[in-house]
Parts: C-alpha cells; structure tokens; sequence
C-alpha cells in the first residue's frame, strides 16, 4: 500500500491554502525555502539516518553522532553552504552533538565576551574547526547561581599567568555538552582572583586536549558524566566532569572585553558597557522561544495525524470504528496545543525583533529598554519550555499505548527535550526575575515613569483594577479586546495582589521568599499575557493566502480560551470575569474546536516536517502507521533470534523444574 | 566519607515517630514486617543489583532479567516464602518481567474465567511454572474497545476444536507482555464463532510455544514488538506481536465458567453470574491505586532527601547557601505531592476493603453496589496513575539538572511508570465511565432510591446546591468538615451542571460526546473527593504513635488545600467558595508548608525504601550525594577509553582539515 495516501481524505477538507500557511510558519518565503531545501538535504541522504538510534548502546550511538557531524561538516564545506544554511541544515539532522555548544555557546562567548585581539586569535582557528570548544560552566555542586561557582584562576604575577584550579570536588565542572569526549578547548568560568582578591566569576579560554593525540593536558581530568534520561536522546552528547589540578594559562586567555587584569595583576573595568553580555542571554533564550514552537509543533503533527488513523468505539454496527480525533476530549487536550505552537512561533519571532532593537539600543548606549527585555525573554523561556515539555508528553498519551514504543518517535522527543526545563536558567528562578521585575515595576508607577513594552499595560492599572468583562454572549469572546482586556486584568491584578501582599513585611526579602510561589503565578499570568498580545498583534498584519487568517484567528482565540478556562481560578478570584463569562468561554471553544476539526490535518501539514524530521511512524506524512509499525518490530534486536539468548540458562531450568542446579 | 550521615540533622528534626510511621504506611505490623524483611532480602543480594541496567542494550537487559526472575524463583521455592512474601519479593526486585504477566493476568484468567475443572487442568501447571502464560487481549488497531477485536476463534464441530485466526494485520495481537519471547502459553481473547454467528469476545487457552525446543508452534508468529520508552525500564519485558494462521485447539480450552460452546456447537450462558468477571477489574484497578502510591512516594523520597542536601543562593555571606527545600516554591510543587502520597496509599487501603466487600456481596448474589464500586475504581485508577506520572516528572525537574542522569533513578523511574495511565483502561475513557455512572445517579435521585457508597453525597444534593462556605479565617480550613463540605458541594455541581447541559441535547448520547470534556471534569471533582474523603475517614480512626496523627492530619489539609488552590475555578465559578476564602486557604496553605518542613525526611523515611529500592544516587538514605555522583559517572560505558572509539576516524579528519579523504 505504500504510495497511498491514507490522510488524503483529511488533506481535502481543509479550508485554507496549505502553502501560504508554510510561509506564515516559516516567517518568510526565503525562510520556508532555505528551511525546506536543507531538511529535504538531510532526509534524502542515508547517511543522516536515524532509524535505529533508540536501540544503540551509549559507545556505539555516540560514535555515530561523531560520524554524522564530521559528514555534517563535510557537506556544509562541500555545499558552501551559508551560515544560516549550515545551522540549519544541522538543526535538521536532529542530533544533539558536540558541534551545537561549539557553534552555539564556545564561539558566541569569544564573540561577546572576547576583545578584538583575542577574537582575532581564536575565531578564525573554531569557525575552521581545528578547534572544538565547550562551554565549561556549571559545576557538580552549583547550577542555577552562577556567583556560587567555586573553580578558581589565581593569577601567577611571577609568570604572567592564571592558575585554574578545582578547589573542591563539587566544584568539578559538571554537564558541559562536548566536554566528556571530544572538546580541545573549553570557556572556563571561575573566580577571579588577583592580589590576594576574589573578583567573582570570569570566563577563560583554557585548552583542555592535546592537539596531537587528544589525551587531556596535564593536571586535567576529564571523562562523561554518563546515561542520561530516554533511548538514544541526550545520550548523543558527551556531557561532561571537569577537574583542574593547578592549571596554568597565560593571561591573555582570560575573556577581556569587559573586564582585564594587566600585567601587574591589577584588576581593571574596561569601558564597554557590562550590559552587553546580557544581549547574549537575550539572544540565547530568544532563540530556545524558537525551538520550544518547533519541538512542541513535532509532537502535536505526529499526535494529529494519528489521530485521524487511529480509530476506536462508536462506528456504526459494522462499519469502521470513530477516529479518535472527532472525539471532544482528544480535541480538547491536542487543539490548545496545536495553538499553543502557532502562539510560540509568533511569540518568538517577536522575540526576534526584540533581541535586534535591544542591540541596537545597547550599542547607541540606550539601556533603558534592557531589564523589561530581560525579564520578558527570561519569563518567555520559561512559559514556552514547561508548556512544550508537558505537551510532548500529552501529545504521546494522546496516542495511546502506541505512542510508548520507540517508534512513535515521541519518548525521544520527550527525553531530548525535557532539560530545557533546567538549563539556561531554571524555569521556576526565571519565573520569580519576572516576578521581582513586575514588582519594581508596580513600584515605580508613582513616579510617573512609564513602564515600557511589555509591561506597558500597567500603566493603566488604576482603570485595569476597576475591569470587569463585558462579554454577554459566547461570540463576543471571539473579539480581540474583549480576550485581552481580560488577559490584562488579571495579570495587573495578580501583580497588584502580590505588591499589596509584600507590603505586610517589615523585610521585603523576607516576603519575597515567603510569597514566592504566588509571585510565580503573577509572573506566569504576564508572560501568558505577553503571548496572547503578540499573536492578536500578528493578526493586525497583512496575511495573504486563501483562509490563512481565519484559521491564525481562530488558533488565537483558542489559546486563548483555553488558557482562560485552565486558569479560571485566577480570572475568577480577581473579578476580572463572572462564572457566566466563563461558562460562555467554554461554549465558544467547543464551537472552535469543531471549526477547527477539518483543518487539523492542514495545520500541522504546515509544519512542513519531512518523515525523517518527524521520525515517527505514527507520524507519517501519508498515514500509513500498521504497516509500518509491524515492519518496524521486527528490525528490534531482540529480535535476532527465535529463542532469546539466556533462555536455556534461565527460563528453560525454570519450566523443567531443574532450577536447583542451574547457575543464575 | 561512607558511614556518616549527612541528613542525622534533618532527622533529628522531626516531630514524631518514624518507627510508628512505619507501621501506618504498611498498613499493620505485619505488613511491615513482611515489606521490610523481603526488601532487605532483595538489597542485600548482588544477584538483584540493578547499578548499570540504563546503559545495558535491549538484549543483554532482557538476558539479566531473565536470570533474576528465575533466581528470584529459585530463591522463592528455597525459602518456602508464602503467596504474600512472594510477590513483595518479586516487587522488590523491581524490574518489569514475564512473570508479572504470568502471576498477575494469566493465573487470574483461569481462575476468574475456568471451570472448576479447568482450573484443577491448568492451575498446578501454571503456580509450579512449568507452564508460562501471558494475557494476549490487545491488538494492533484494538485498545481500549475489547468489542473491536478482530481474532476469530471459530468453533469447527467436525473435529471438536477452535480455530483461532487473525484475519487482518490490524487483528494481530499487540502489547501483551511475556509473548514476545517467553510464554508458552496465554489467555487469547478472541471473537467467539460458532454455527455462523458471531457471540463476541471470549477467552481460550492457547498453547503458543513448544515445550520441548520453545519454537512456536505451527501456524503461530511470534515476535517482540520494539524498544520502549526509556532507559532500562520497561524494556526489560517482552511485548509481543501474535499471528494465528487457522491454529486449533480443543473445545475444553475455552474458558467456560460463565458461557460455553457445546459438543454441537451450541453457545450456551452458565448459571455463574457475568458480574463477576467485573469482581476482577475491581482487583486490578485496586492494585493499581496502591502501587501508585508507592510509585509516587518513592519519587518524593529522592526529590525531598536531594532537595535537603542541595544548596542554592542566598546563603550568608561566605556561608552554606541555603538548603533548597527552604524555598517556598521548592515546598509548593513538593509538599502536595508528599502529601498525595499519603492520600493515595490510604484510598489504596480502603479500596481493598471494598473489593473484599463486593467479592462477598457478589458470591451472595447482590450485586447492588457493584456498578459504584466499578466506577469508583476507575475512576481512582485513573486519578491516582495521572497524578504520579506527573509528579514523577516533577519531583525530576525539582531535582534540577542531576535529575536528567539516569543515576537519579527518576528518569527510570517515569519511563516505567507512564504506561499506567494507558493500560487496564485509558485514563480518560475511565473517567468518561464515571461520568456517565455519574449521570445515571442524578437521573435516580427523584426516584425515591438513595445513592450509595462514594456516591451517597448526592442523595443531599439540593442542600449542597445551597452550600455557601462559612469559612472565616485561615484556620477554618483546618476542620474536616469545612474542607469536606466544599468539596462535596463542588463535586456535586459539576455533576449537576453537567447533567442540565445534557438534558438540552435531543439526542443524549450526542450530548455526552459534545459534551465529555466537562464530563471529564465533573468526574475528577467526584475522584478527588474520595480521595479527601477516605484520607478524613482514615484520621477518625485510632493512630498511635507520638505526634504520627498529627503529621497526618496536616499532610490530610494540605492534600485538599492544594487542590483547592489548583482547581480554583471550579469552587469559585460554583459558588461554593468565595475570593476571599480562596485567598485563606492559600495562606493556610503557606503555613502548613512550614510545618510540615522539620518533618520532611521524616515524612519519606517512613516509607522503608532500601537504597536498592529507590535506585538513586540523589535519594541515597546518607544524603552522600556529590562523591557517589561522581563515582557513579566514570562507569559510563563511554568512559571505558579516554579518546571515544571513532574519533581518530571521524573528529581527527575535521581538526586536521582532511574530511576530504575521510570514510564519513
């Protein structure tokens, strides 16, 4: 049957045009085009591969990565392949690597923390790759404050050198991606001290590997931090422990844009502006908005699609069974999700914009706009990845026992994803940054200051604190202004509740602490403001294609509705709603969720995800999951032989009643 | 450092009495003495360490487990261990294995399904293991809808015999674990034909592999379905697919207690009552609630010891940082579910009360209480199993990072756990089948006959429609019957609400489809009021101990507190609670966290988990966490060489820029 396609029926029904909707997606036509190109590039070539990567041994899945990543980078050579191509076309293999800290955390920290002299040194030697860096930061002992880090570099006055050394065992460096087994180099960060003073926490370039024979230098002790969570997943990485034993380096290695220690071993601030390494954490967590949108749209396309195959209860006496997507509890646990993905996409692309207006501002020396962009990606990465996260995860359910098997490609998804939760910030710290800026930002609104971008609506908590919604009938939930007037309230009055709340303590720290877990909701009822805003500003653009917008419309309302209703509590509890309002809310997302229905397939469809990407079998483009799945079973390794080795050692002694003689 | 223990002062802490706290998660004094003696067993015998399984490949993994479940087998007939011991000690080994299948489905089969006479056949054979059998029930395109089946089992009357047939790939049995490769034997459900007519699905007792050579049979294909979620796992049991081609076996092998086939062919029902088939649901769900508990709890015990021994910011100047389980929102996430930990063990208890009373009430032939009983299970298996796989996730996340490794024992410990809430009954079609139990109930309440058991709250259904909390100041919250109170009013008017939104519908069963998402939202209401409701039952029963009630009494509020707080908008778009009560429990909430902190390890030491058990370098009993991490990662396969076997083929080529040349 192959060549068939068993979702075609679906594909008819939707009621917009499929390859404008791809273009909305990607955010531009070059962007779907380069997208396309290279991810057809990556799934046409055997040797990108990923079929058996879940049953491999941990020796044998790593030597495979460095394979496909040397191929990688053979191709990119060969193809002269742009940057963006290049990035793209590894985010395509699908491969957690080494090369990603390389490209993605080593060269970025010479670029942003590096002067011009040590850029000059050293970019050109790691954008050739004849040298592989990491990024050594977090230790066994410390993750989240990095100010608690304990390595240290003591400078060496006599030999114009730092001595790193690991004073502890917890100070071991612990989980760089591309330490274990394979970086030359690494971005170390330890506690600068000179003169007999801590300086806190600097970064270094320290060489870790001989270039000749890759065994560590001297006084170096490096290995992997072993298996991690899922079959094949993270485990393509080589995270690794670090130890220096008194390491020396010479000075020029330590990262002196912003701050350098001179031959004297004086400690000087130079005058580029500190602010500009927060730019970095910007651009980090902008780009994880990004990924969150791709990985959570993944799962929910392999969810959708099996779900209009897979078929249970309900038909007709005889006739074929209903297909578990016509079923309104399937809807109303994979449609918040599918507009949960479009919400993060768009969300993300405005994070785009705003990560470039805050370098331009930065660079013209205007560092106004920062601390709001700080906290609003800080509190988007947060949203986005525990969203992303849990909806993989409810995505696989949504599939059934069939969605537990290695095949459906969703439990690799899932393990490979879940540590965005961690790093880059832990998801519930990030959230109480937001949090303590909403307060200092409610603060100063006496001051006649007026809070900016995403924080702006505060301005008008005064007629905010008044709000109570005027919807009257289900429909009028479906207007733009009547969702985010809503959205609004509710988010002023958390953080008003909280300010008023922290007001009782004599120490504000001390509240702090103790109302901690309510300024978390505070800051969750912002950033899922945020993102509500951003998509019902995208709608306000120009969007061609035949019913392109009518489908983002209703995605809006959609996540919107559902947020609504999921955290009725606090819509409630604040008065920004009545309980008639909310029941109303829920008709509307029923009326949506069956609008919705016929272009389900369509929506995800957009993704333009190639089988290889997907990596499922639940998940394929043309619906053809039984055949497939039983094929699939077979290639497993137990399945080598008829009569499983172990099997006359233990099992046959068992069943003859002989085991008292057997060597167990 | 061995031998210290590094949580003495967190013990020393505690404000009861841990031994006492024993004995009330057991259960009673002898079930403690029966968990603790075969834990020991199993901890203290290398042959069921279970260190490196994450890093095994699927063969060896399924070789090691064949050895422990005969070793355990062996060690179970040279200890003349009783049916309990047993099976705590097969529990204890804690590894997935076709003996689960055997012990737990298969033997039931015959005994809940056989005639007196085939049980005197195939009982002895099966209890000395000299048969093993699986439950071969689900199919490739047939989960949860056992009506959808398509396996024949057609009656030929020329020969005596069943033919047992698989007419389409979707037919092929799919999931039933032991089949892949080791039962001999299982408990085929299939559809019963008999003289042209199709009587449904019955079960027969097949014979699927050669007793002799172990091949299978004639006509019978067998395989492993694939590699499942996670590392180690469940990986360690052998799901399997199943073709039948026209294989016969003799009449006798249907299971016949509650319908037969004749010698001609005639389908004939017995005199035993179909009811008790139910009776065995009721037992497996009610397992499935306690080993959720235990499952859940052994979670909150490594995330609780690990969250005590890790330290993070806002130490003194100089100092320790602070311990992470001081946080507030650390508290937040984990005290609710410490605290379900507790709830679900006691439902866990009393449901076994209540399948012992159905069992009785169903063998004297009153079957009155069963339909509620069966809802009532359901719809616990599918609250309870929800709750910990989610919390699973959670207590890894409230690890940070360390959590990811396989090392903490949680990654195994989720990957193991999630099919639960798939298996013995989706979790949501389960709760759509206490909703529509729900419904029928309000239909009655006119009808003069009044709701019983977890149900009888309804038969006061127009007082709780009145209900009005009268809660006034935090500590309210602390009296049972205001928490009862609120959440039996809650219940109740969802299930009202529920049941006015249907009666608008012409077409009820349209009205239930349109409408199951509130449905499922009604029946959670219900669920979770049992749950409250036993925990409040189990408190006005005598509890020894210094200060144990009291500890309990707190985890009891702080139980429904929470869930007060996260379903907010149920009790207030119900009425049944207002903003400001809200906003008390919320701060009685707060206070209780405190509380309970001292008591925290205490609290999880009570479990009498081994160190074995847990498998957790981050829950170690010592809190000696960072120097076993350590030790734990240099056994990583991939640290057997320093440089990784492929480097010198695949890295080298790339730092020497010679990829030109390299065999990619």
């Amino acid at each position: 049957m192959d060549g068939v396609d068993h979702l075609a029926p679906e594909r008819s029904k939707a009621q917009f045009d499929v390859d404008d909707m791809k273009i909305v997606w990607a955010g531009s036509p070059h962007a779907f085009e380069v997208a396309d190109r290279m991810s057809r590039l990556v799934a046409s070539d055997p040797a990108f591969k990923k079929d058996h990567r879940p049953m491999l041994g941990r020796k044998e899945l790593f030597k495979n990565t460095m394979r496909k990543a040397a191929y990688a980078w053979k191709r990119i050579i060969e193809l002269r392949l742009t940057e963006e191509e290049a990035s793209m076309l590894r985010s395509f293999v699908d491969e957690p690597a080494f090369t990603d800290l390389h490209w993605g955390m080593f060269i970025p920290a010479i670029k942003g923390q590096g002067t011009e002299e040590q850029q000059q040194q050293w970019l050109p030697l790691a954008q050739r790759m004849q040298i592989i860096g990491c990024y050594a930061q977090t230790e066994l002992g410390h993750g989240s404050n990095v100010q608690g880090l304990e390595t240290t570099a003591t400078f060496d006055p006599n030999t114009d050198e730092f001595v790193i050394h690991s004073p502890t065992l917890t100070s071991s460096k612990w989980w760089p991606g591309g330490l274990g087994k394979i970086a030359t180099h690494g971005a170390v960060y330890a506690r600068l001290i000179t003169d007999g003073q801590d300086y806190g926490v600097h970064g270094f370039i320290v060489q870790l590997r001989s270039l000749d024979d890759h065994l560590p230098l001297p006084g170096i002790t490096i290995g992997d931090i072993g298996t991690k969570f899922g079959n094949g997943a993270y485990n393509t990485m080589d995270n690794g422990v670090l130890q220096f034993d008194h390491v020396r380096i010479p000075r020029n290695q330590m990262l002196m844009r912003v701050s350098q220690v001179t031959r004297e071993g004086k400690y000087v601030q130079s005058t580029v502006p500190r602010q500009l390494v927060y730019g970095t954490m910007v651009y980090v967590r902008q780009t994880i908005v990004s990924d969150a949108s791709i990985a959570l749209s993944r799962a929910v396309c392999i969810a959708t699609r099996y779900s209009c195959v897979r078929r249970q209860f309900g038909g007709k006496k005889g006739g074929l069974e209903t297909q578990v997507l016509d079923y309104k509890t399937q809807q109303a646990r994979l449609f918040p999700l599918l507009a949960s993905a479009y919400a993060f996409r768009f969300v993300g692309e405005w994070l785009k914009w705003l990560y470039m207006d805050v370098m331009k501002r930065l660079q013209a020396g205007d560092f106004s706009t920062l601390p709001e962009a700080h906290a609003c990606t800080a509190g988007l990465k947060s949203l986005t990845t525990s969203v992303t996260a849990d909806g993989i995860e409810e995505c696989r359910k949504l599939c059934g026992g069939h969605g537990y098997l290695c095949s459906s490609g969703l439990p690799e998804l899932f393990a490979v994803y879940v540590p965005t939760c961690t790093y880059e910030g832990d998801n519930v710290v990030l959230m109480l940054q937001v949090a303590r800026h909403l307060m200092k930002t409610i603060a100063k609104l006496g001051s006649g200051k007026r809070p900016v971008g995403t924080t702006a609506y505060m301005g008008r908590v005064e007629l905010l604190m008044q709000y109570q919604s005027n919807v009257e009938k289900a429909e009028d939930w479906l207007k733009p202004n009547f969702v985010l007037e809503a959205f609004e309230a509710r988010a002023a009055r958390k953080s008003v509740n909280c300010a008023k709340n922290l007001a009782k303590f004599s120490n504000p720290e001390e509240g702090f602490l103790e109302l901690s877990a309510e300024l978390v909701e505070a800051a969750v009822a912002h950033c899922q403001l945020i993102v509500v805003s951003k998509f019902i500003e995208k709608l306000q653009q120009d969007i061609p294609g035949k019913g392109v917008k009518k489908q983002l419309e209703i995605l809006c309302i959609v996540y919107a509705l559902n947020l609504l209703n999921k955290y009725l509590g606090d819509f409630l509890s604040t008065g920004c709603i009545n309980a008639k309002q909310a029941s109303l809310a829920s008709e509307q997302l029923r009326s949506l969720y069956s609008q919705l229905r016929p272009n389900a397939v369509a929506l995800v469809d957009a993704f333009n995800y190639t089988d290889h990407y997907l990596g499922s079998v639940l998940g394929r483009y043309d619906g053809n999951v039984y055949p497939k799945l039983y094929e699939q079973a077979w290639k497993d390794p137990l399945n080598d032989s008829v009569v499983p080795d172990g099997f006359q050692e233990y099992v046959r002694p068992m069943l003859k009643q002989q085991l008292r003689n057997a060597r167990l």
